[in-house]
């Protein structure tokens, strides 16, 4: 556990109640740059560097995060570098990335000095001086790559106008200030310069896994792709094992980067190919492109993901992925998400990820199986709708039947849902009982989808239930958005990592199709027969029918937590296990988990009442 | 706005971590009995007692609670006489006046010494010491009569152990000590003798209206009943009012209680009878005796109505309730409804009450009118509900249509619920926004129904709404209850008290039938044709064969929540002003009113962190 600058105080901190007051008492100190010295700092510095975890947060590179986190203090350390300092910079958190209702901290100046505080914007966008400063600053310093500014927070801070940090994606704000102020209270983000970056802030920290002796690397990269001058493109690139390659482990894989690429490159995934097909052509260019060979639709077997601020990926130690060998194919597909928001052209990448593998193979084979639900229209979300929830089951008769006596250990999930998901949760029920989150994302986004490693591996025994709910927001759609493969359409799902590997690919549900036909009978009756389902319709069709009053509404909520459910549980995407899957009884739960509610920190009453008064520049004073 | 007492601190308060510590601190002190003064109470004592409110805690009279409230600081003060001290009391506040997850202030004794403390206690009844002390000890004195503990406590703590002091109801607790405790938290509530009182605790600080001059009284009380040695009698009186007597205004009203049955005189009411009948038979007799005279059942509007720890009631100086004079009947019935759960017997009993009334009557007439729901079996409650709410309207159309133009002015308000009724509350809308509540009472209790005036007259316009919501408690119900009169039917009824009188005496609603009866069909259409809802069973019998499954219940709900109501604007209980009331919608409420949080004072800190040491008799140590 981290613990430098422990119980540092910044030794300028003025807990003043008046900025004015504090700023006079020192506009006289006339210093190029000043140095707030944190003595613990000094004392300990861990033996690798203090902050494991970087990301670049505006496409141009002048604001660069690195952080760490002490979960002992449930704190995290943030060091801010401030590449060309005008008059001042925003960070912060908020809900989606929104500068409304953000939690911000500002290093701002007037004309006699500078400042940094803990503020908050309300939804118009009007930044206030937050009554409780949690954020602290340990030091600001300038030096020629820019200006460092190192604060702390914890993770929640029980004041209702900040942010509260969770497990999960968190979307980092950020804006420029371009003159000085006359106030805090006289900024309005809608007229700053601001961006937005989403990242895991609290990544796991797990003990890395020793590599076998015999571990090889393998670079996966597009060679040399000239990045689109658009703000969106997803790279194509197939390549091949070479030809006999045999069963491998990958154990371990990690980002490649193209140096000056950072902020551009946001994801990149590696697929293996379909074994049916004896070759797969060539290729590299946009996914979208009309020259892409059909078969590489056929190329979705996960072997690698990485998102932006990610870092290397590991296996367990008893565990590795399988590829190459007999019964595989030997063709893999890089696709590369290049986000571009400046529309930059002719810029250069080869960018890719380098996987670590060994022919020692591990003693279990690692697994990637599907929760949620099944990819059907008969799951729907109403149209309008802020935060409607839908929810996939893994019954306790499938994994009865389908996982092994000693059960299996997750130790990795990654989240799926179309546009409009906005949260994901993976719950562990055993008789009955919620017992464990196995995943949860209070803020997902579709956009950023990483494979992330547990901070805990979740035990699944034979006769446990996952419970897979995700949460949507359809407020911009004007008809319902049903279940399907479309990017119009929606899903729910966790792909979770897994050891030891079985043959349950997928543990999915739907609602039974005859219940859900009772409900269009149902609609049409409580409609005053104005609308016609006609039974001849598809469900998309029937759906895009209703009239969305409160009682249709109601009533599909209350027929998805009630009526019967399809299971799919399946060897493979198309092949059930042997029994009896259609109007399955839903898994009763008779007690359920509660969210946590952050504790409060002791030290809370410590944190100063206004903002540090700090001296950065030359004074006018 | 009292005053006294405001920034008072008992003189010994230990805010030690240990009560031990504490204890042995002040074990040597010997002394009779030793008082906490407080200065702030002797400089300013208001004219009148300091304590306006009284009430018995307890049938045997051992406790006796006073009380004060002020608005200005948001605190209550109390003043808890214990007559016969044992080893220690608990006084405190819970939901529904259970011992268990209790609000508690404890007077404790061990063998070194007396402790006051605030203290809460679980599920299990187990009493713990409070982390943060809100219950402020002000002054402890042994008199002849007892000990006088005087205390005080903020309506709202923030402390999650802590009881919401709000408007309505409040259940008071209580318990004895019979022995000196090793530590408080070796107390259980189940092993005591305990018992709750209910009360409103924040009355009205209403400046009392000047009486006519020449207003006269007249008491209605039955005389020298012999109060039956049973738990519940409801006692009927029928008294006349003199030949001939004209038309009055009752201007004011109080109760009288015989002496010393203060803690046996539950509530009272005054009702006049029917102007149809010439003459009622007298009678005084328990109400469910076989010799009542029928007629007795046509004594119903209610004159005044008096529950105990209510003081005098008064009408609003620009209005008086009319009684006597033509078309009104000289009937009345008192109605005493006598507690006596000690089975007390050969005691006799004189209580009644005193109307105020003038000849000169006022500007206007005062009016009785019914919100809520129709007595109707259309409206149900679901068995094993906690917490269902069904709701009644007071449309627009019929206060636009029954209303004068200058609207009128609610004074008063008396709730009405059976016996599964757990809160009632009225809201009032305008424009589909709702602006304010007539009354609330998030602690009501069947068992408590007085007519209580008003914190703040609401006045209502032509084109108001008025929204009555009751939420009900059917855990103990096997079957669905329904609407209607019987004692083991619903209502949801709000009697409003206002002026100027108008024609409008009911203005409720129910669900539109017709869908009441899609939704029978519906429910059989789901589940599976197992249930006969025949369509010429009645509703009852027909909500009597619904399976109570959780898709039942929230489509029910959702009916409820959207389907159109028959709505009942009437002069009298069966003449409908002109219009179609069938079928109407539902009033659209855009914008609700948001339950009040309570802001935490800033004083929150400075409370002590232990308990109060206080020494009340001879020390041992």
């Amino acid at each position: 556990m981290a613990r430098w600058g422990g119980r540092a105080r910044p030794a300028m901190q003025v807990p003043s109640p008046s900025v004015r007051e504090a700023a006079s008492m020192y506009g006289t100190a006339v210093a190029v740059f000043l140095v707030i010295l944190v003595a613990a700092l000094q004392g300990s510095a861990p033996a690798e560097s203090p902050f494991p975890f970087h990301i670049p947060l505006d496409p141009e590179g002048t604001l660069e995060l690195s952080w760490n986190i002490s979960y002992a203090q449930e704190t995290i350390y943030f060091q801010l570098l401030v590449r060309e300092l005008k008059a001042g910079v925003l960070f912060g958190m908020s809900d989606r990335g929104e500068l409304e209702n953000a939690d911000l901290v500002v290093l701002w100046t007037d004309r006699d000095g500078a400042y940094f505080g803990d503020a908050w914007s309300d939804q118009k966008g009007q930044v206030h001086l937050d009554s409780q400063q949690d954020y602290q600053l340990l030091r600001a310093q300038r030096t020629p790559e820019g200006l460092y500014l190192l604060f702390k927070r914890p993770f929640g801070t029980c004041d209702p106008n900040d942010y509260l940090i969770e497990d999960g994606t968190v979307h980092l704000v950020y804006g420029f200030l371009e003159e000085p102020l006359r106030s805090l209270e006289s900024i309005n983000t809608s007229g700053l310069h601001t961006g937005l970056q989403r990242v895991q802030l609290l990544k796991p920290s797990i003990p890395k896994p020793a590599l076998p002796a015999d571990t090889r690397t393998m670079e996966i990269r597009a060679p040399d792709v000239l990045i689109p001058g658009q703000q969106t493109t997803y790279w194509c690139y197939v390549t091949e094992l070479p030809d006999g390659f045999p069963r491998h482990h990958i154990v371990m894989y990690e980002p490649i980067v193209t140096e000056g690429n950072e902020a551009l490159v946001h994801h990149m995934e590696v697929f293996q190919c379909a074994a049916e097909f004896e070759t797969i052509p060539h290729f590299s260019g946009p996914c979208d492109s009309k020259m892409k060979p059909q078969r590489l639709n056929f190329c979705r077997h996960v072997l690698a993901a990485w998102a932006l601020g990610a870092k290397a990926f590991y296996y367990p130690e008893e565990a590795g992925l399988a590829f190459g060998g007999p019964g595989s194919s030997r063709f893999l597909r890089l696709e590369v998400h290049y986000h571009n928001p400046l529309v930059i052209t002719g810029r250069r990448d080869s960018s890719g990820i380098r996987l670590y593998y060994t022919a020692a193979l591990r003693r279990f084979d690692a697994g990637i199986m599907e929760l949620g639900l099944a990819y059907t229209p008969v799951m729907a979300i109403p149209p309008q709708e802020t935060a409607f929830v839908l929810t996939g089951y893994c019954t306790d008769k499938c994994t009865q039947l389908a996982l092994p006596a000693s059960g299996i250990h997750i130790f990795a999930s990654q989240l799926h849902t179309h546009l409009t998901g906005r949260k994901v949760v993976t719950v562990l029920a055993r008789d009955g009982r919620e017992t464990e989150i196995v995943n949860r994302d209070n803020h997902y986004s579709p956009h950023f989808q990483e494979i992330r490693m547990l901070k805990k591996v979740v035990s699944v025994q034979p006769g446990d239930v996952l419970i897979t709910s995700c949460t949507y927001n359809t407020e911009d759609r004007r008809l319902a958005t049903v279940g399907g493969f479309g990017i119009l359409e929606e899903m729910c799902v966790n792909y979770v990592h897994y050891y030891p590997q079985t043959q349950l690919e997928l543990c999915k549900s739907a609602v039974d199709p005859g219940f859900l036909h009772k409900y269009f009978r149902l609609v049409n009756r409580f409609n005053s027969e104005e609308v016609c389902t006609c039974p001849q319709a598809s469900v998309p069709e029937q759906f895009a029918s209703v009239p969305w009053n409160s009682f249709n509404r109601e009533v599909l909520k209350a027929l998805y937590g009630f009526a019967p459910i399809s299971m799919h549980c399946n060897r493979s995407s198309a092949v059930r296990f042997q029994g009896e899957w259609n109007r399955q009884p839903l898994p009763e739960i008779v007690s359920r988990l509660e969210e946590p509610t952050p504790h409060c920190p002791a030290s809370q009453a410590q944190s100063p009442a206004g903002p540090t008064v700090l001296n950065i520049s030359g004074g006018k004073g």
